[in-house]
């Protein structure tokens, strides 16, 4: 991110260039081993110049949260073109590609480890608004994907499903993170089955969510994931009429 | 809580007596609304009596997170006998128990709310205390399930559906707790279910997984909770022969 060149940039050029900075330092380190130096020789200026733009180290490491919580709430948008299986998979591409670029920030982040610099007053105030700028990427993923199935007023159990998938993913992400001892794209194909398995152990026994995964289903090429996935499970199955073993 | 009885405690028993007077109280409101007065008054004792066991309220709440969090941990010891699906809604009974008891407390804790009373200087080493206290919930639980599963050596597919699941767990506590609006009996047995559903999304891929699995449905009773999600899913893929309706 260093550059020679030092034309002068506009104010909020300059800003936005400061955040890109910081969040890639914050994004492999916590936030307490990142200093104001290292960013002001990050982004090529002198380190007054970059309280000139910002006050501390806590009102960039917020700007840059902001802008990687808007970042990751931007993957989860997708055409509503196409079976469904695979738009969430080119979303779950996105998202682990999201989780690679910021991996030590982003696990840090999520098992509410150093989100705040230590130093200075405490904040909870920013511990608050950490948690507001999670919950709100989860709700753009909510919204997105109850769009993309086409229902304004979820029931429940819909809303259960979809909720619970989120977390899902993240679990998944950080579990990966810890190790990369699978590959990613396995991952990103199991979380579209996932999607699909609490959906159809849901509609298992609830009606309404029956007819919405037929409904997903019948729109699913036979060489899609969903389908894919169902063929599979029905081969787990034990074979009508042959009892189980005792155990 | 209350007592108007008087009789002397020893000082190990009075601790304890403490602990859970002020469980009880943070598991339904917030450290910040609750007084150590309010503490003592519930112990029957005096508020200098309260602070000749516990320094002050941090003290005394990390204790009782201490004791919650145990609570909750040996909630997840189970014998090893029977068929594994009714042990593990056996399990998801007492897990839903203890949610339902510390519902707001386990909330505002879960979701990073909270952790610490405001007040005094700004321990972020108490939330770091929280947090190993619920990943040490969360490897208690990961430990059972492997050892029910009888395996000692997991592979990083295994540990992955197990640590995955267990996730999956708290979010569908955590949003039935946000209303309360399914009842808490169904979402054990899907928790249940889901265990099979994402481990069984794993075995579709896996050698490793698909072996274990199928140990796992050998000893199951054919009306047991997975063989009859089993069966159910199977009714929900497509007919064989019938390709799926163009999108």
């Amino acid at each position: 991110m260093t550059t020679g060149v030092r034309r002068r940039m506009g104010v909020e050029e300059r800003r936005q260039q400061l955040i890109g900075v910081a969040l890639e330092l914050f994004s492999n380190r916590s936030p307490d081993e990142v200093s104001i130096d290292e960013i002001a020789a990050a982004a090529g200026i002198s380190r007054p110049l970059v309280y000139h733009y910002f006050p501390g180290k806590l009102s960039l490491y917020e700007a840059a949260l902001r802008r990687a919580a808007q970042d990751l709430a931007e993957r989860f948008e997708e055409p509503q073109e196409g079976p469904l299986g695979a738009r969430l998979l080119r979303v779950m591409g996105r998202y682990f590609d999201f989780v690679d670029e910021h991996g030590p920030g982003f696990s840090a982040l999520m098992r509410g480890g150093p989100a705040v610099p230590a130093g200075g007053a405490c904040s909870m105030s920013t511990a608050s608004a950490t948690n507001a700028l999670i919950d709100s990427v989860r709700q753009a993923a909510y919204v997105q994907i109850l769009a993309h199935l086409r229902v304004a007023a979820p029931s429940a159990r819909l809303e259960l499903v979809v909720r619970s998938w989120i977390s899902l993913a993240e679990s998944t992400a950080l579990i990966w993170l810890d190790g990369r001892r699978i590959p990613r794209s396995e991952l990103q194909l199991q979380l579209v089955h996932d999607f699909a398995a609490l959906a159809a152990v849901s509609a298992a026994y609830d009606e309404e969510m029956a007819g919405l995964l037929r409904h997903i289903l019948a729109d699913e090429p036979v060489d899609g994931p969903f389908a894919a996935l169902i063929t599979r499970l029905a081969a787990l199955a034990p074979s009508p009429g042959v009892p189980a073993a005792a155990g």
